[in-house]
């Protein structure tokens, strides 16, 4: 079996994080996974949701969009439809999670960043490029905050990376691109901290149903590709 | 270690599966998972969505819903706030995956089934017994179709069902309630085929990552929750 | 001329009022007459809406869904919609003022009471078993409130119950099924106290106008089953 | 006790109806009772709703808006808000209805004539004032369809006007304005026909339940008023 | 070349402002421009926007909506399709910008003001007979707060009228209708003071772009119109 | 008078227009006016929209949005809001507007072109920037259909381009960045085309209404400025 991309089967894509690529966010990394292209900026703002106030801990949320030619086949807009789909919404809850999973929310006082992840151009794993760079786009408003002294110490427990695997003929493959996502027997996204903790396990049987050695093979690939993300996280960091 | 309600660890919740108990839908099903009680629908349509006409084949999807005082403390009714949830769409997109990994859905000619599962009353587990409950409901449908000669055989591969699993007070334990979810510190949940096929897994760490290994008691958990499951599916549909 | 249902023309189909089926509401009362089945749940909530802030008076006010599958057909979900029918808005304000009509507000102090019907079958006849049921919720809310010492007495003045009537193959019957009300000539909803004061009529022409003898006859049937309606209300507030 | 208007307890206001005020419908008429003027437009369009097509006959159907200013107070926008009100919607409702009582329908053929009652400018009885008006732009509209040979004859089986009556200090009235309805015990909405039949009757208690010796005594005045506005009906189409 | 109304190329259609027209209003004015009727009312609120809170000043918007069958093909309702459309929300934000550009909203206290246009009839020129007409409005409110002792002075600082003119059939001429409007090459909306001073130009080239020297000529007719305009609003406010 | 940016008065920002950025869309261009950024996609679609089918026609449109934190301070996302504001309207109006006027609709076919303007970074002058990489990516998108046979020629009449100017601190300025933006007395739009012809003009008077001078002023420096985007227009088409 070969993969449309010539790819070897645990080889990831080029994976590129571009940081402060924004004038205005306290945070911001463009993340590029072969040809997935998705923008993370993090604005801070300095209140809380509603059933937080006055607990004296901080919130990191997120929301997720898609431009519409990102696709090969243009995608109505949201805001013209004027509703987010549940695709959209399932996204943003989960970068939301992955990223509240490695940050000490009482370290951060009655702030909340949020992180918008914008997909300008989609060819598959539009949600672990956003999940990986979300979390750089994190660390550098945090430190933001740390360099302007609101905040003593940077209020992340570990850093956060997401891939996902498949099955594609049969074979488990890393990373999948859109030309392999589409036909994929079953994926799964896989969300490790850089410590190797399991944030989020979302794996689904497209037609048939998978085995449990067949998932546990998805699961040591994308070990071995959240290690290899989690070195550029702290690269693109250490500029 | 004891849990809330005095389980053992790996014990599941009183479940039961009443059939039959809509005057209207082609198949029904009011299921109970201790105080969870979801009363599932399966309707009949002779059409199929846009993307699929002229194909040839059916589709198998799924809304959710809860009562407003379904909960502990109310919560406001989704039709008059004009749009559902992230987490009812979520749920209702899984519940369709989860029936159509067990569906051929090649065999049914242009028909829609449309299961309805609407939470009368909810104390954790809404989501894995609203699908344990559906299959019930989908395989009395197509029975349905059976009977009066519209299908000539079911178009079921396997059955399928659900539990949650969590790490709580440090422990694995299997079906969580509502005072268990609340304050795991992980949970997962498992839909597996009757036969042991693993069609969706969706594993959260709620404050700290977890393990591997932790995430691997809890699928052995699962099977044999399960497998109860299944047992009860089967005897209901043999009633 | 014979109804579907083989019932005299005074005769109200079999009646029954399950009460605390919420394992939550301050109040519950499951009602049935005949195949409609609503769930009605009282919750209460400390506050008052905005217009009645700081006035010292409390405030009675419910809300209407139906299944997507409680009827033949099924029908789509208000909350997918995202938006609730005029029907659904009509019904809801008028379980309101019926529950208000037999409260004394002022007694209350500043709470809300908020019922909730959702008809979990229909065959006609849903608002009027709606209020019914919602009566005995609300009264067990008001128990409720009264046996932990948050009320002194009871704020209600009298009962509330509802039933409809209507002109079938051109006589006068009571308590119209679906069968019948979806080929009556003119139907009319009667809202009546335990002590006979009339509350609301609601009396609409289908097909031709109708003639104020024929409306009296209609009253006088309401009445009659009213006054059933009324004997078992307090039986189950009684048991 | 006198009314705030001076009136006697069974007097109309001033009552006028201005016929053709449109350039544009194919039917209209500005409706005055007192101060609350409404302008009631009829719109012919060659197509029926999907339920009816194919069926050879047509539909009436209403929609009604209120000017933000036609109040004291002014209210929002309906469009700006995105909804509209429970109120709104009982009201075309009732408006559509009480036409369709005295309209044949399957002498139409496939057109559908839509009603737009708009007040300008309101002081109670917005409701009744545009059933009036409507019954005089529909007809107008049928006429205009017959001048021009479309239609045979005029599908009208009867006319239909409508009057609110209240209990009002006490004493039954006849045609409340704004300054009575904000204040009675109890007020009726009663839709009769030329003819004297009953369309619609919708009486509700607002504080306190009323009696049916006041029902009939608010339902003769509504007979005396209505009389009254048939003869204006009359008399402006005969112009 | 002979326009389709008769008129010379620089004449205005009959224009009457007429005043006072609404019982509820702190300012109003029906203003006719031919065949186009616009309803405008001021209402006096006690607060502003939250973006101008505890500023010490006021401010002045606007909302337009047009009646359903105020044009010659019924257009849908906005408050039935649940949004307005773009061309609604940009006109209200002209009429609410021109009027700001009068108005010393420092020296209004801290209320707002808003006008409502409601086009009763459109026959082209709706947003500029709005705008002509609004002025008044405006003007009558402030007036009645200088009355009751509210202000001290009208805090307005010149007058504002507006006017429509084209490019039709290769001429320039003044106050386009719709006959006009639907087929001119380009067309240009003009807001000016009484003094001449301009506040918005919107030139728009429907089909081939136009010259600067054409644009000009649009101008000069404007000056002349906006002249007139000003001479009656002058005179409805003086009498 | 010195500008915040050191530039001189009719100078603009530096300009670049990137092509074929997108791997997906049939023409694209990523325009940037200083530190505004607009990616601009053209989509083609063979379809045309409903009121101009049959007829033999394309047509052009345009969408526009803004990234949440394309600004100093974070908007909030328009889809999660559930509606395009008014100001996104009106622009991606005056985007199609623009486009159209220099295309040969009925030289297209019936198919259409969607535009995508989306803003990734903003720093003033969002629209004209939009409009301006808007003709580069219609214009390749034309291209692309003319190279694989579709189309015989470029339905392209001219070249169109856009810029703001205002007056400043009394002086008239070119190309207002958002720091002269936000304090201009006024400002202007222009859409000219290559040939010079005027497409649109919108000028707003900010605070006081300014002199026929001035606005002539503005238009000089727009014919300059619009000069130089033109070259490079014509510079990125030739690359």
């Amino acid at each position: 079996m070969s993969r449309p991309s010539g790819r070897s089967l645990d080889q990831m894509r080029p994976v590129s994080l571009e940081t402060n690529v924004s004038k205005h966010a306290e945070g911001s990394c463009l993340v590029r996974f072969g040809d997935t292209h998705v923008l993370c900026t993090a604005s801070v703002e300095d209140r809380v949701p509603p059933f937080l106030r006055g607990q004296g801990q901080g919130w990191v949320t997120a929301e997720y969009g898609m431009l519409p030619r990102a696709t090969a086949e243009r995608t109505d807009r949201e805001a013209a439809k004027g509703r987010q789909t549940g695709r959209t919404q399932e996204i943003q809850r989960l970068i939301g999670r992955s990223l509240r999973a490695v940050t000490d929310v009482k370290a951060m006082g009655e702030i909340t960043v949020k992180i918008d992840c914008d997909v300008l151009q989609a060819d598959g794993g539009t949600r672990t490029a956003a999940i990986t760079g979300s979390y750089v786009a994190l660390a550098l408003a945090f430190r933001h905050l740390t360099s302007i002294g609101f905040l003593k110490a940077q209020p992340l427990t570990d850093s956060v990376a997401a891939v996902s695997c498949g099955l594609y003929q049969g074979a488990p493959v890393l990373d999948l691109d859109y030309a392999e996502d589409s036909s994929a027997q079953a994926d799964a996204n896989f969300v490790l901290t850089g410590k190797g903790g399991i944030v989020e396990i979302q794996g689904t049987a497209e037609k048939t149903p998978f085995q449990e050695a067949e998932f546990l093979a998805l699961l040591a690939l994308a070990r071995k590709g959240i290690g290899e993300l989690t070195a550029l996280q702290a690269a693109a960091l250490a500029r």
